[in-house]
């Protein structure tokens, strides 16, 4: 169960509202790679986790802690639409910094929000929770919230780089720090399964007569006209210890397909049929 | 660029064409799980692709293998289709397993496809390309790829459970290998490029004055009842090798949000003014 | 900031699974009149909230309290899935029960989530959040709460309609009772601020000079065969004490639009410049 | 059955054309405040209607208005693109006001649909029909049919404000006066059918004992730090006039939830199971 | 400017409700090849025409007549759920026809609307309105509405074949009828516009300059182990009597591409820059 | 199966690169009118494709061309990124032109891809699956495809005239003409399948009877002040050889729709029951 406290987890400080910067924000916000995402994540992981218990905690904890990120950029994103204009006014028209501010904003923070935050990208498309990666596997889970925070910090330092006002660079620098945290734990939880060798392949549970073992090491090249990409992948101990890396050639193995006739009363031409 | 060569990368064999599993099977082309999203966002992390090219070779190549898997599984769903009812007539409504065919299988495999795969997974739901993961910075990229590879395997693996068919079974145990190479190859390119202490935290190029570093490595617990889940995120040298992992009470450090009044002109209440 | 205890806001009981009632269930969670709704809703208005700050409060308590319905739900939804079949064996389809259980199910239960709750709806359409309705004005946002909560309790009744489960029975009874409270609440507000008089029209700020008001209070009748319907919309006071209800016969009272040739340039035939 | 007259509803003039306003006025058009979500609404509202006819008379005959203001707002968007730059030259691009319109301006009105209205919003996203609120339940929709109003006058306001061309200004000051109107019939519905007393709670048809009615009239407080916010929801008589107002702290009266381990076969890693 | 007449376009009688065909029914509404879609798209290409205004009035014509194919058809959803089961009682449960139709129908038919028509397709999924093709191009339009008309005929046939109702019969055989004729008069509006020397390629007024014609009229032949496909095609005058057409194996005439090392401050790993 | 060679299809060079540019171009890689659209609706109509094979060939080979094209597009986006600024530095913001590209070019360029191509359209909405059209019959896909074709070619048409870059100006010639033999070989399949007279009305496999006959050359007039627009599709013999073309006002023939009382547990409020 959830529980409030009236003040913000991080402070927030606007020296210059900047309409163009509550655009941008907005991605921290609603974007794939946003609060709203890795808060309905984790929580709904949390709800799947079976196993040991401490990872449901893990997860509701941190869960827990995103709803809190929305809140405070969601104030940060309506503090940035203070000074908004609020009219098309001639002169504002001709001037062109009003006027790139006017073409340049989100015209919904004004026409439907009334200058504040909604749950949508920099783009103005709302979020949608296709997004909320949680498959029952707690490996391709952590994967999963692995690439959240990933995709999430390259955000946070893109936007800390757009903006020249010393609040928002703060608030930035916090949710730099909390995303390599974030990255870190669920890295830690992966370690702490058994690392790689304990963990993949994903999942590890798949019965090993289910997979066609042969195919499961080999890089396949499907490049007509350059040898494969070395590395790592091509030759050595697999990752799982399991076997050793090779390359080969990608090579069609099946039949051509063909599906006869149409079936009468199935709404094709006479000609298919 | 790209070529095709008419067969099919593996050989599609049915038994007895089931349309219950046909509409599973979309899951693996259109789901979040599926091929098109793992060749969409491989193309798009190809062409997006900086610095040593090998890695763009990387992803392009096996971007083409995924394209050559919708294409074996759509060939898949057609062949599961074959037997579909095209009407409900009163003996079949009458008969349960008919029935339950008709109230089971995807409406729009008979209305809208004629008999042959979409691109939407198992509910209908079309693909949309918000699920292409492609940032920019290739250890984010790899996450996601092993994050889309996971999901993929811990599917195909669902689906051979699900299934009695020899030649489906078949066919996913080649799915279920080709998903360990692919999950094994990304994190190869993590480990190529230093593990994680030479990936850790992504990206890697932030400054580190752009970062609150104190709070970098602190698991925050948001619980009002329970202790700390504890483990290796919460005491030992972080996995970055930079800092050392603590446990702290959530706290609020913000002040309380306030808009103060609204303004003239913002489409508020009176009341609020 | 948020915060949480470990237990739910409601006992979840329940006494015998049933996949069927999952997929129902999901609804309640992630459907438009669910708790992802109301508690994002009520959440980005809070973020949003200008004016008496008690709104603010009243408005964050209650989306705290939504997470936690998304928290029983979710629980209930899991133990829902927990005998639900993993394979398609003969038997199973032969057997006409599992085959409608295996036919009505949400596939993606088996298939994506692992037997758990998911952010969608009974058609395993994603909630998205251009739902989220909050507009800066507090009298449209309280009309936006009621209906949430008026479809969210109708819902809730067609839920407790269908389901013989004693458990279930008793957590929608909670959740009807909920949302009767919440229904109240919005509309005390409006109470509050003054009723219908008070509030009406919405936005009450918008200058009488923005309005053509001789067509604020009458009814225009489209039908070309049937008079008005009549009621309380055609005659009397107008609700906001402002001027009396009349009827009209709805008339063109504009031009036929033409837009004349196309330009050059603009991609259009030949033959239409 | 719908029929058509070649004449506009209301007049459209256009002093100056003004591609950022033609972005802004798809808010009207596409958004969720705009007029194919009403006219939509309206019409499958009709659709469902049961009980007195007249209700579905006054529905059908409002949303076959609304068809009509997509109409005339479709050519003001049209109008309002006369002028709209079909080039990036080099010395446009330098026109810092020219720039600001080709930045500002929907470039899919230039690429997509040749200088005319589309169905989408003022960030371009298209009007999805998720947004059509019928539940079957005239109070439920009736509130919904407020909301959309509500939102539809505040929006209207905020796009006359924004301009400053008079013809524009002289078709909102008609959709300002029209959403009044509109505001009002469907409140006037409620009150015909016994005002909050007569209508609350939404549904008034579900069984009292399907409710656990203890818990239907009480505030409760989620906060950690603040006193409930007290107003008319937390004392005095019910608005339904069956009860009294209360309120309480929020405190969980679940059980802490747990799903044990994984079940073999559910695609979960094996330290799950 | 719209009106209304209180009779359906054509009459709509049901010998015996089918919950399961009101759910296939969905896809003629709210479907892609659906009445929704056409009403607006060639309500929006109306909006938009430009030159001879005849062929905006035909557009808005028939736009009309689609609205009103919307609805006689929500009027034959709501009458195929007259006797959906509102319980899923034991007994109920345990009947295999029973379980087939809750199992088959759409749960958002009793849990949403209330037993009545909703704007989305057979998969529940709603319908959105990027599927309004409206390029202001006529030619390209009228292309899109045969294409509408002929998916629309299509699933029309297939529903027919799918039902024994002799009511569901007549008023499909309606259906399928006007899809034929609006499938005839948009190609009429081609055959008047020159037929295809007159109207290819599309848009005819693309300057020559702005072509390189060298490539208009070869087939590119991309496979690496099959001739062409010859036909039509491959050989003899081309459609628009402008050329002739040829065959010839693709092959790539670009640069291999690279987007060298990663930009300081662009948020890519250092191995990038 | 597919395979790739490292060398784009046709060569992109840019001048002088333009972030504004850039998001136009997205239009021609994630629009409905888009790259990713044909590439993949002619890969899901081959999947399907019954009757002659050589129509699956043709459809692959074609498909297989499309991928290139996003190819090199995608290279196109990227490269127009090169300089795109990434912070907001006072300076920045006060010089228009800067301000203008800040304001008006995609955000998420520079925040989520870093500065490449996205799966999304020139506002940014991410393409979505359900705008693959692949019916199983023939005659319905090629009529799908001219209309890609028309439309594609209309935006690279309007794309041309946007730009002043020699090398794009090149490149687009390019797709100018592949989309010219494209829209043709389409309809050559359509005049190989014996014309509208051997295609007409699609599909053409539905038995006479199951066709109301007798509304199906019928123009149907539903305005109410002015004539039926007159033209080919109002007289004369109809295209598919079967008829006369008619004209006729457009009248009810059905019933005034009535659902009556609401069901007792649909949810309903009393006063409708």
């Amino acid at each position: 169960m959830f529980f409030h406290n009236s003040k913000l987890q991080y402070e927030v400080r606007i020296d210059k509202p900047n309409p163009l910067f509550a655009k941008m924000l907005q991605q921290a916000i609603g974007g794939i790679e946003g609060e709203i995402r890795v808060a309905m994540q984790y929580f709904f992981q949390a709800m799947g986790a079976r196993g040991d218990s401490k990872y449901r905690d893990l997860l509701i904890a941190t869960a827990t802690e995103e709803l809190s990120h929305i809140e405070f950029l969601g104030h940060a994103v309506a503090l940035n639409l203070e000074d908004a204009p609020l009219s098309m006014q001639e002169e504002a028209a001709k001037d062109p910094v009003v006027g790139a501010i006017l073409g340049g904003m989100n015209p919904r923070h004004i026409l439907s929000s009334g200058l504040s935050a909604m749950p949508v990208n920099s783009n103005g498309v709302p979020f949608d929770m296709s997004h909320v990666y949680a498959t029952g596997n707690i490996g391709a889970d952590m994967m999963a919230n692995v690439t959240a925070e990933a995709g999430g910090r390259v955000l946070a330092s893109r936007l800390y780089s757009m903006t020249d006002d010393a609040g928002m660079k703060d608030m930035l620098a916090f949710l730099i720090a909390r995303d390599t945290m974030h990255q870190q734990q669920w890295l830690a939880v992966v370690e702490e399964l058994g690392g790689m060798e304990g963990t993949l392949p994903i999942p590890n549970s798949t019965p090993q007569d289910h997979e066609a073992t042969k195919h499961s090491y080999v890089f396949l090249n499907t490049s007509l006209d350059k040898e494969a990409a070395t590395g790592r992948w091509t030759s050595g101990k697999s990752l799982d210890g399991r076997s050793e890396f090779s390359v080969a050639p990608a090579e069609p193995m099946g039949q051509e397909p063909s599906l006869g006739k149409a079936r009468k009363g199935s709404g094709a031409q006479t000609q298919q049929m």
